[in-house]
């Protein structure tokens, strides 16, 4: 049985293991600082499909096949998949998992996915209600781009505050067993809405959030960023970074020594042209799958927190006026089964 | 620890309880022969709001309170809130729980939202992941058919085999204890696809989803439907309804006995104008939490299915030749803390 520590915080009795993880990114990923962590890099955006809805799905498919193929397991080994994208009615996950015949919980939490997946995956395996689960999101920038703001033939100009959604997928396996990274402990998220109204904001937007989740972590646990080799925001940007850092500092937290954001990492910030950094699920899915899980399993870091960040608005939301409603979803990760943090 | 029975079903050791729940509709709902099921009718399809989506938004947030009301709970004594909707980013759900501060799993089942959080809440009770949660999820006819179909101003003619979105919304407060109705075991869905591309035949899509969940159900437990009181669907409407019916006839099943469905119950089929039925998340939702959940409650069912359906596509993938992709959870509702089926 789970322990609940404080009102937010989940402690895993017997942490689920990551078995194994793939990342898939596309042409801008691969002209990055991390293009090597990715298992594979399709520069064609269409992913040889006829739209770019058809792409993403595509390229959701590809990466729970690539992590499974890893993990030397088929689909029909998986109780249970845990997926959710930024399309309408997330059909990135629905159509890319559909040919997959595996059991399906779908989500919604906008970029915070890969935490709440991981989170609501290793619940149901501590339930004992799943013996093996994946759980995977993904983003894309063509769909994204002309979804939430203009047709990208229009050209908009972007913000200095604006953040460039990933191309990119990210899956990880989950199962009980001995082998790191182990799934320690998670924190749900709440809505957080500080009235930011600007959709070219994210980061602002979503600052809050994340401070709020780290907070009630902190809290339940009675740790601080001291404790953590890393805290592993998703996807902030410059303008979020900064913001999550001051508004923790005001509750007594300092993290700025420890913290890092997939957003600021993903892509170069003074040459690729991405404004205040990267952003989508698949932007920090496919950091943490690709680049950090691998870390913690072969001992480079041992105790990490996971925490993503999602911006739950619509268009149309944000077209009557309403501020952007935020949540961010916390996992931590060791390379220890037992003791450690929590 | 929940047990696995075959592939697809979990069923809880300490199977949770429905502690109280609450079902809100509008005008349409109160003209129809359910009108009594519901706590709260607000004749004004505005809800008091200025637009539909905040509608949508007021009338989810008033069944939570009305839900929490009944249990004499508040909502800080809420571990997690399991909630999802229809709309784009499903912002129902985040603008209408916004201001409760409860922790959020956001989900996305379309129509199978209220069995989906339903069973994704038991299994985070079963894990001792959390104390008490509640499931909730609505529609509206409004925010519906200008999202999925046309401008409500337009006046496009439909078609016999379209169904009616309920403007309704249900919920469902959870904790472990003795008071029926109980929890007992859920199978989670997989996405089933026969090919059906016509958007106005919901029920025809979705059939296949709930035949196969079904399937999978017996097949693990080893019952069929003599075995049940009721097996409650939702919402396949006539179309879906007999296409049901039919598919597990082929399969050696015949429910035809203990089946009913909440999308022809809901309205008046001859009087209303419907055409085949009610549809929308929030009318299995309102009818199992305004209707069947107190009829296990107060002893006059025992044993229950309850299957909602739910279409996962999005006008875009239609638009773009998709088929319609669907999905059916089920969850297994007994008076009975013990014993029964499983």
């Amino acid at each position: 049985m789970a322990q609940r520590k404080g009102k937010y915080t989940i402690v895993f009795d017997d942490p689920p293991m990551i078995k194994s993880s793939a990342a898939i990114g596309s042409k801008k990923e691969a002209q990055g600082p991390l293009k090597h962590i990715f298992d594979v890099i399709n520069e064609d955006s269409y992913f040889g499909q006829a739209t770019w809805e058809k792409a993403e799905s595509r390229m959701q498919q590809d990466t729970v096949t690539k992590a499974l193929e890893k993990g030397q397991l088929s689909a029909s080994q998986v109780d249970c998949v845990f997926a959710g994208d930024l399309l309408n009615q997330c059909v990135g996950s629905t159509y890319g998992l559909r040919d997959l015949g595996m059991p399906f919980v779908g989500l919604y939490g906008a970029c915070s996915t890969m935490a709440e997946s991981l989170m609501v995956c290793s619940v149901f395996l501590e339930a004992g209600a799943i013996q093996r689960g994946v759980a995977v999101t993904s983003s894309h920038f063509c769909t994204a781009e002309r979804q939430y703001r203009f047709p990208l033939e229009y050209g908009g100009q972007r913000t200095p505050t604006a953040q460039w959604t990933a191309t990119a997928s990210g899956a990880a396996v989950l199962e009980k067993g001995d082998c790191p990274p182990f799934i320690r402990a998670c924190t749900v998220g709440t809505i957080e809405d500080l009235g930011v109204t600007d959709a070219n904001n994210m980061g602002a937007a979503m600052a809050p959030a994340a401070a709020m989740t780290i907070k009630h972590f902190f809290e339940d646990t009675k740790t601080n960023g001291d404790n953590y080799d890393l805290i592993i925001t998703g996807d902030l940007g410059k303008v979020g970074t900064r913001l999550l850092r001051e508004l923790l500092l005001q509750d007594g937290y300092n993290i700025e020594h420890a913290h890092t954001d997939c957003g600021l990492i993903l892509y170069d910030m003074d040459k690729q042209d991405v404004h205040a950094g990267a952003s989508g699920c698949g932007c920090s899915a496919s950091v943490m799958c690709g680049h950090f899980i691998p870390l913690i399993k072969s001992g480079k870091l041992n105790n990490v927190l996971f925490v993503a960040t999602g911006a739950l608005l619509s268009p149309t939301v944000v077209q009557q006026g309403e501020s952007i409603a935020c949540i961010a979803h916390l996992i931590y990760l060791s390379s220890q089964k037992e003791g450690g943090r929590v």
